[in-house]
């Protein structure tokens, strides 16, 4: 062997090693072994230890030699599986007489074959073939087989790294994606298709702890219908769900028939044969409301799975990756929930309040609720922005607070009022805007209280405004307002029927209500969007 | 040259390549290249091409060989740098009269070198050096260059691909830890520490955009005083942080100087010198409120800057971890903002129709108010729990809610009550009770409104409650009700002293008060935590 030959080889191998593209790599690297040895095709293969198999990796030299790639050839009775067994290069003159089965390559005439073991790591890793060539050089077809293997690991060092940088950033994504959500459903929905997507599985669900039974509810599911979801009902003592909200721990079945935690009435129920399992907890963090609120406390709200997954077992990895993933996702959901209670809380204590006032007068009960209802209907048929319509309800709300100024006598006074006691009543829109006043965030709202007795003509009270003085908000509940007064028995009058109501409103449009406000309200009402006092349920 | 030796030689090679420690690797490599020519030392010299400079990565045969790593090395005169100007080999038999400086290694006798540059991706990348060798095997050192280049070049690979998903994971934890707050203080001050960190910066500050005046005030900055904080005000048309909230745009600024949009004013003012700056905006994502409240706005609130990168300068890399951090934060922060303001309105909204609603006889106005700090003041002189001490103070201020239901006659009557009188007003703990009920998220306050007329003793009303059926919450406003009754003028008799009234009170403990909560109210009095009626600020 010349050794300037030799050096050139090699030198030639840098270079192909130098590509940054690992198939391109692999197969240069085998012509110039088809080059050296004068063959007339070569072959990388790889050992899969799990499966028993070797895998063909390149094959170079034959027509079509891209569909060899991935060729599974089983270890008995092959040449490479007589490599492997042997630790050591075999070289063969006639492969048709030697009772082995080469690798269907497809070549013609397939006589002579060498195939050498690579060893990475002190372990076999593949072999390399040889076929139909002159000049068997062992030793450097060994040299460059070993340098293939070596990139291949190097290459699939790179690649699993770079897998785990994308999975960390599509995760992130994925969490910005939940974390500007408020609703709760909405992100119970999110979190369970994102972790089915992260994962690659067939399927996923998710259970929340019922706080009362402490069961795990079903919640949402990929591979059941949304119908039988609340139906499913796992005891704490039971299943792998019930076992990860229990214990806070992960659990990943690679084969459930073989794991007797598997609680398998659920997935009888519902024809889905659930082959694997990684279950992880939902564990909210400690929640830090800020000043004097403090925290809020860490624990299990439940329990994420995803089942099956696709092209493969769960891993470490992903077991890792989902129990970040729930942790996080637990944690915005903790979040919305104390969001939505606030949000409860704040409505309903505003409903209780006013709808106290309202009682005070038999006659004017549940008038604050009705009120907001139906300046909602009137908004929404307006096609008002969603803010706006949510400050509109509040607005209806509250518009009649200032009654708490208001003596009792002229606010349960049997008959009609006098003059006197009108005047008094009057400064309830005055009084209201009062109290609510400093209150900063109500700032849209003090329009729809102080100006819901206005006219659009000005001949309204407190402040006869009109034109661009009276505010969309004031126009709107001051329709509302009159609709659900006139549609209510009063100690004078006996309530009137909703149709007759809204032809009086047209009747009025410019001169006391504004048009818009009225035509928006009679659609509501033929629509059926809105419900007069009295009215069958 | 024999060709056994040879491959030998690069057997040899290739098992060192399949080494993953790098420094292992180039060592063992340089080693054999040590071997190969007989020599007493070889090293390999990286070019920086931005320095102008060569770096020592790698240099063995020498004593404390580990020191010179990270040696810079002018290219002009260099033996190194002569290699890369000539762009081949050069072979040096006495370094002494060569009028070349060497690479300072410390080898005693230095005469004979030997300088290969080495090639990778067609860009020059370093050289390997020999020194006082037997054999100058050029080719053969050569080819174990451009090995070590290609080795380094797959590691460099690996590790810029391991430190991105390792950044990816630090900001995954970064973002869970920041959002599993809703203190929007904490919230900046996590963001700032953290953008520091991730980026390995010197110092950083956060902009917000003020709403009136469209500037951008400082809220945190780690190289400015915080007092000096409120102070720095940047107009919407000024530096980079005026540009970056304005655009939406990212700005890497590498050098202040050059860039004509820096406002050196902050600058100067503080004595930091500021040399490079990473901005990004501050943008909140659209966010979801669910139902009939629909989503809040996308909008930049504010920006975020990273000052002088310690060890280096920012890259492109680092602007998009930034924006991907700054994007999250900002959503977290607005998230903040919504339960703020929601848990804003509703303490707002409470406390102004509990004082309308006090106000509707004079005696008692803020009297609500007054009764919901000393309950509070009592609760964490008791050490409670803080989420008990927020219901603590919801109760405080309802718990003369169900005077709504009390006729006017008798809550304004200016004279002492008679029998008839007293048995109105009596109902309205319970029918504070009733209006709260229905308020699912207000559990906790009922027993506050019901049962703050109730004694130990049980001859308290409505209920004669005692012993374990009266709440915490309950005797906790008793003794704070009574109190701020009694420190307050009335119609029938003047305010009295403090003092006095703690001494009744005490007087009073096991038959009309809870004996810790005087005890409690005694201590916060005190210790100048509570101020009664009348008494100056």
């Amino acid at each position: 062997m010349d050794s300037d030959w030799l050096l050139s080889i090699l030198e030639r191998a840098n270079r192909i090693a130098s590509s940054s593209q690992l198939d391109d790599l692999l197969g240069q690297m085998l012509d110039l072994v088809i080059d050296v040895c004068e063959a007339k095709a070569a072959a990388l293969c790889l050992f899969d230890c799990q499966a028993g198999e070797m895998v063909c990796r390149v094959v170079r030299g034959v027509e079509n030699s891209q569909k060899l790639t991935g060729k599974r050839i089983k270890i008995e009775r092959s040449l490479a599986g007589k490599t492997l067994a042997q630790r050591g290069p075999i070289l063969i003159e006639d492969l048709d007489a030697s009772q082995i089965d080469p690798i269907e390559i497809g070549l013609p005439d397939l006589k002579r074959a060498l195939s050498i073991p690579l060893w990475l790591h002190d372990e076999l890793f593949g072999v390399v073939q040889v076929f139909n060539f002159v000049n068997p050089e062992i030793q450097i077809v060994q040299l460059l087989g070993n340098r293939m293997a070596s990139e291949l690991d190097k290459a699939l060092l790179i690649q699993a790294s770079e897998q785990r940088s994308e999975r960390f950033k599509a995760l992130i994504d994925i969490i910005g994606r939940i974390g500007s959500s408020l609703d709760r459903d909405q992100i119970l929905k999110m979190i369970i298709e994102s972790a089915r997507q992260l994962l690659n599985a067939e399927a996923g669900s998710l259970f929340l702890v019922d706080e009362v039974t402490g069961e795990l509810v079903l919640h949402f599911a990929t591979n059941i219908p949304p119908e039988q979801w609340p139906s499913v009902r796992v005891p704490p003592d039971k299943g792998i769900i019930g076992y990860v909200a229990r214990t806070g721990e992960t659990v990943l079945v690679p084969d459930t028939q073989k794991d007797d935690r598997y609680y398998s009435n659920v997935a009888q129920n519902v024809g889905f044969e659930t082959r694997s399992i990684l279950a992880v907890p939902l564990r909210t963090r400690q929640v830090y409301l800020g000043g004097e609120r403090g925290s809020s406390e860490e624990r299990i709200i439940g329990g994420l799975e995803a089942l099956n997954k696709a092209n493969g077992t769960f891993d470490a990895e992903d077991a890792v990756l989902l129990e970040t993933f729930a942790n996080q996702a637990a944690t915005v959901f903790q979040i919305a929930s104390l969001y939505a209670n606030t949000e409860e809380l704040f409505i309903d204590v505003v409903r209780a309040m006013t709808a106290a006032i309202d009682a005070k007068d038999p006659y004017t009960e549940g008038h604050s609720e009705r009120v907001s209802d139906f300046a909602v209907a009137i908004a929404r048929e307006l096609d008002l922005k969603t803010e706006l319509i949510y400050h509109i309800r509040i607005a209806g709300l509250l518009h009649d607070v200032g009654k708490i100024g208001i003596s009792d006598n002229v606010l349960k006074k049997p008959g009609q009022l006098n003059m006197e006691e009108f005047e008094e009543i009057k400064k309830h829109p005055k009084i209201g805007e009062r109290i609510m006043r400093e209150v900063r965030m109500l700032q849209t709202e003090l329009a729809g209280i102080s100006q819901h007795h206005e006219w659009v003509d000005g001949t309204g009270y407190p402040s006869g405004l009109c034109g661009e003085g009276l505010s969309l908000t004031g126009r709107i509940i001051a329709v509302a307002d009159v609709f659900d007064a006139i549609t209510s028995d009063r100690p004078y009058r006996a309530a009137q029927p909703a149709n007759m109501v809204l032809d009086h409103l047209r009747a009025e449009t410019g001169s006391h209500f504004d048009r818009a406000c009225v035509e928006a309200l009679v659609r509501a009402f033929q629509n059926g969007m809105i419900r007069v006092q009295g009215e069958p349920l």
